[in-house]
Parts: structure tokens; C-alpha cells; sequence
């Protein structure tokens, strides 16, 4: 899996000193960025270049420890699997101890900017053929979803 | 289920024109607070009368419907169900026109402030008791989860 | 002033149990968009129907004392002054307790969908010089600067 | 003044097209906690082992281009000036072909955990006497106020 070293900053934290939920899909939008950067052709490509928008179908997040202010984690980064009309990205957050912190997907169709469903370009389809999977623990406990 | 509305700021809206999906997650934590303050007791009270917090162990969120910069939406929250040590609630946010936009759940376990599990007051445990569940057809698409 | 009331959330609090900074402003946004409103134009209509947007050339905030999760507060919203080519408003944080929170300003200027430079219509003008001013405590501390 | 680069993410940016006026706070929390960094001692240092926090008194940003979804900009940070109970950052965000994005300064007063008015400690006072000033042509825009 793709693996992006990210900073936790104060904004990230709340009163009871874990980084707040909603900021782990925050990460997972970093993760999935820098791994299609590190292949080469960044999301901001497939938008202005394709013309084609990856917006999220669905999103789940297994909290099983909190992160820290000031933290360095790490985010790894695979494709859980692809469809014709969709593909699912796995993560993990894993802490300065290598402790996991969190598990999540992210499931996502194909539009153009008129908002009308596209099959993904042959670039991008080429992009996410190259893609890491995800390791086969993280992609057996994200199918049976436990 | 309770009813909360909420109006789409700027802030929460990306460069699609869409809310930014990690937003619902904190459009779900206003759901269940004012669920809770909508039945006496607000959870700022849970906490420090009780010293019990409610950190979330799994977040999911399906996308329907993309919600746009001042449009004013209506969290609809209940209780999907309750288990010896944790809870999951149930989400739905309507738009302006009545539409669907977003499904989810979030489970929660019960800790101290210092972190150790602990079960739920006799207080919580009141208020989680009259809490409205979720409406059948949400919580038969959460519990199968489709 | 324009009063519009605001509760925060545990998304807004940071690690020292108050309010983060940054938030300060999207609580502006707020108040400068419910201001509006309440003179019967949205900023919505005016992007879409004017077709002008009001781009933040400088931002200013003091912070008095920290909001808390929970809080109730109240966002005062006024014109602080105009200009031809821009407009500042004014802003005060007021606590449940009726203490003064934060003061401070934005100052925009008008520009196109395409980012030119443009005078405000005659309706956003209108609207502009029926909006109320900053009392004269606020606009005394915000014009010096202290 | 130290130098520390920052990705734009989708989160950042609003439905304009740029990042959202509230998040250059945060990129200049990024820039004073990394600047401390360089120095060798982080600002979650001070914070467990001095027992001092640093809230911010006031927060002043200029907005003279925006930043666009997946640039990857520069923050400058340095000190503009220090008294005897309180320090102000300054910041200049630079984008990727060098233009000015963003000015601005932060102050801050130094706390106690329980919120008492506190002397820096003599590690703190060395840091900040260690860290960059800002250069020239900041320190006198910003101290004009211009």
C-alpha cells in the first residue's frame, strides 16, 4: 500500500484529546491523492485533463485508537477493489508506535462536471490498474465489514 | 426520529459545489447532540455530571444526494440499537425539496475520562431508553447494511 | 447590529477545551450571511442572481475569552464602513453569559464568476446601505485598530 | 524566517475555487509549530513540559491571491515582535511560482494550564529568542497595519 506520512495540528484535536472523527476521511482524501500522485498523475489531472470527477458513494471508519496532537501518522493506501461503474480505496492510519488507529473505505463513482455518470478514462483506468491493493488483512476485514 | 435543521455555510462546501463528505460526520454529531438536548439532557451534561464520554468506535455515511452552499437541511436522528457497552445512532439528512442525501450510523462506546470503559449511567441509560429509534425503513438499510 | 445565534460543537473545540481560532471566522461568514438575509437577500442570490462574489481581502479578530463546547453564543454582524470598491463589516462574539468573546472585521471587495474586478449592482448596493452599521463601541475599537 | 511547505486539499478549498479564507489560520498554526520544530523543541513540548500554552490574542490575514485546490505552497514564518508577556508571529504564504498568497500575524500571551497569566519559562523565552524575525518587508507591513 501507498504510505504518506501526515502531521496531526491542533485544528485536528478535540476537548478529549483524540483527533476528531470526522478528520480521519480528511486523511483518507490525503491518502488517496498522494498514492495517485506517487503513480504519477495526480486527482487534479484526472479533473482538469479527463475531465472526470471521483465523487464518494460511501465512506466508513473503524476508530480502534486515537491520534494525538502533534502525532506523525502514517496513512497507507490501496484500491479494495474496482467495478465497472465504481471503485473502493482501503486505508489505514497507523500511529508513531505502529500502533493502527483507524480502518476505513471509500467507495466512488465516475461523473463528468455536468454531474452525469462516465466510464473512467483509459488514463485513469490505467492509473487504478497500477494502484496497490490493499494488504490482505486490512482487505478481509473491510469486506466483512467487522 | 429527531429533527434538527441546519443551513450549509461556505465553509463546508467544496470546490465540486458539493458538501464535502467528512462534513456529514460532523452534521451527525449535531444530529445526535440535539437529539439528546431534545430529551432533557444535553450531552455536555453526560459528561461532566455523569464523566462519561461517548468516543465513536465506527462512522459510516452513504452519499445520495450532494447538499449545496446555503441550502437548509433537516438531520433526522434516532437510536438504530444499543448493545451492553456501546450504541449506535442512526442518521438521515433531507434536503430543502424532501430528497434523501445521506444515510449513516455511528456506534459509540462509554469511557471515563481517563479512558477506561465504564458502563452507562443510570442517567444515560434513561435518556438512551427514551430516545427515539429509527425510523424501519433506515434501520433495515443500516442493519444490511446496503 | 444583526444578532444571530450559534451553537458550538465539538468539531470547533480544540485540545485546551475552547474554541479554535480559525473557527472565529466561519462564525463571521455566518453572521455576515444571516445579516443579509434578515435585510431579505441572501449572499446565495446575489452570487447567482447578481452573479458577483465578495472575496475576503483582510481579515481581522480579536479574542477576548474562549467559547466552550456547548455554548450558546450570539454573532453581532454590522457594516463597519464601505468603500467604492469594497465593504468592511463588523463583528462581535457575545457568550451565554453576555461577556464579549471576540471582536473583529472583514473587508471584501466585488468581483465577477471570472475574478474581474466589478461595481456592486444597484439590488447588493441597496442591500448594503440598508444593512445596519456596527455600534459605535465596535466601530471605534475596530477603526483604531486596538 | 523558516520555511515549510503545505499540499492544498480538497477540504481546503470552497465552491470559488480557492481555499476558504478561515483555513490560513491553521496553515499559520502549521508554520509557528513547525518553525519551533526547526528550532528543536516543539511546541507540544512546551506545552507537557513547561506547562505553558500560548493562546492567540489576536489573528490578522491579508488575502492577496488564492490558493487553488492541490498547489503546494510555502509558509513563511518568523517573529515580528516580542514583549514582555506576549510574542507575535508573522506569516507570508507564498504559492508555486512565487507569488505573495497571504500575509499575516498572530499574538499570542502565554498561560498556564488552568488559565493564569504566566512568565515563559527560560527554555520557551531561549526558543523564541533563537527563532527567526521576519524579514524587513513584512515586519513593516505588518506594523503599519497596511
Amino acid at each position: 500500500m501507498n504510505r504518506f506520512e501526515l502531521r496531526i495540528r491542533y485544528a485536528d484535536v478535540d476537548p478529549m484529546g483524540w483527533v476528531y472523527y470526522a478528520h480521519y476521511l480528511r486523511f483518507f482524501e490525503i491518502g488517496r491523492a498522494e498514492m495517485l500522485r506517487a503513480l504519477g498523475r495526480s486527482y487534479a489531472q484526472v479533473e482538469t485533463e479527463d475531465g472526470i470527477l471521483l465523487p464518494v458513494l460511501e465512506a466508513r471508519a473503524r476508530y480502534l485508537q486515537g491520534a494525538r496532537y502533534d502525532d506523525l501518522i502514517t496513512i497507507e493506501t490501496g484500491v479494495l477493489d474496482t467495478a465497472r461503474a465504481s471503485v473502493r480505496f482501503g486505508y489505514r492510519l497507523v500511529g508513531p508506535s505502529g500502533a493502527e488507529l483507524a480502518l476505513g473505505f471509500t467507495e466512488h463513482c465516475y461523473l463528468t462536471r455536468e454531474g452525469r455518470p462516465v466510464r473512467p478514462s483509459a488514463a485513469l483506468r490505467a492509473l487504478l490498474d497500477q494502484a496497490p491493493g490493499v494488504d490482505a488483512v486490512l482487505g478481509e476485514r473491510m469486506r466483512r465489514g467487522s
